[in-house]
């Protein structure tokens, strides 16, 4: 996370940048927090979530638009961070979308939570995520109204992000106005970034262990 | 509402109780408050209140899937009833959803309204629902959103929810982490739950009346 | 907006008044505020707000339903004063919604959002609308979620909205009832509709050069 806040950091600051395109390599889009590493190891567990916070508000306070290409499987932090983008696009063929916490015993953010009632509108599909900890394929997440489109294969999710990408950078517009209109849109997540009681609760137990 | 929430306490003892499945005989699934035995007495009117707000609030805590098999008329109160189950499924047969209130010249209280928001997404359909106070079979429900699934009578609505119920507890959730997603899911609801105004309100009328 | 309201008060205070429909002649809706007018003229700017808040309160706590017959473009402000009533209707061969704003380098109000997110269920819609400044005709619009039905020209979408008003007039609802459910539904626009930070943060920019 710290190499991803870096390049945003990176594309911030380049005055030819018009759009941002997200993807990765090979079978993972992303799985989000490394839990073996943060395994009994709570300054990890909290070192993680404050990252994937910061990440998210750079997100939603850059100045063009955004788009994640999920070329392979987005599971919790992982999904997290595909839905913290303006667009999200999907290969059908392989790779699903998963809020793995109630298969492992773990309840998730509230601020997750947030995120995913400003970006998903159905009840009845939050419920299908969080609650149920259904995998989704890119065809029933689109039906669902989680993602915006399912395309072939990685090439063309990779291609149909670069197309999307220029449409929206031809528009031209004025980025810090982009910005606000998407921090207007999103401000319950904003407001929700400063706090993971999850983490906060863990820690206290720790404490109070001592 | 006091036998239904003496048995959720039982349910939510049992060890080997997995999921909830809630149904009634006959005509009605649930027509909500008697308010013929509440008419002009304010303190039954608040207790019905205080039991609904009680019991919707046990259904967010239960620690397992809750099932709402609809196969009768569910109406104001007891259309609440239905919908503060995770799932609901209904008869397409017979029966209706429909909110009174506006038909007899009550405002529905907000947390009412927090519910719906939380459980319906499309804003027309809460239109209809709370606004126009318009009755919905089971097919139009199932199109705005506001169930999950329409089955042919009583009989296959029960069956599709125990094979439902069959088919989550195979999915062997740690109850409290179940409970806990839903409770965060339901965040607005639960925060709504400590207050009826419509009750209040009139609570402040009679007295001032004194 | 002034003679909008002095209307407002004539229908609420006319006692055989059941329903509002508000239309437009010609080739626009309503393109909203008269930017040009309020140009470098801080003051105008905030007259507009203020006027178009009051605007859309006087239409939230109106007791009768409320039916907007969009008959031409719907733009900004003017795309806003539609989604202020409880139904809207448009014209299909002509006309668009469109929230200009960030084609011209402008946030929108959080206030506006509120009502967006308590009138357009779809986070997808909503990016549609506000970040993305797309120009929807009313099949678009009603495919989204945006508005309630699309019609042939404008003598049938005045038609089919005068019809729906003696629908809606023909259920005798208690005004102060009907107005009262919505502003419950309406709730979360209520709360915001006493602040517009977009013409306060210029106010305050305005006020530091002196």
């Amino acid at each position: 996370m710290g190499a991803l806040r870096s390049s945003l950091r990176t594309v911030r600051e380049e005055q030819n940048c018009a759009a941002l395109v997200t993807t990765a390599d090979g079978k993972f889009f992303s799985n989000g927090y490394d839990l073996s590493w943060g395994q009994n190891r709570l300054d990890r567990l909290q070192l993680m979530s404050t990252e994937l916070r910061a990440l998210i508000r750079d997100l939603i306070s850059l100045p063009m638009p955004t788009i994640a290409a999920v070329t392979g499987h987005a599971s919790a932090a992982g999904l997290i961070l595909a839905l913290g983008h303006d667009y999200v696009l999907m290969r059908k063929d392989r790779g699903f979308l998963y809020m793995s916490e109630v298969d492992i015993g773990l309840v998730v953010p509230a601020w997750i939570v947030a995120l995913i009632k400003s970006k998903v509108g159905s009840p009845a599909a939050r419920r299908e995520m969080v609650m149920k900890g259904r995998k989704l394929t890119a065809a029933e997440a689109k039906a669902m109204g989680i993602i915006d489109s399912a395309h072939d294969g990685a090439e063309e999710t990779i291609g149909a992000a670069m197309k999307l990408a220029d449409e929206l950078a031809g528009r031209k517009w004025d980025g810090h106005a982009y910005a606000g209109n998407r921090m207007v849109v999103l401000r319950e997540v904003l407001d929700s970034l400063s706090f993971d009681e999850t983490v906060e609760a863990t820690a206290r137990k720790a404490t109070s262990k001592l």
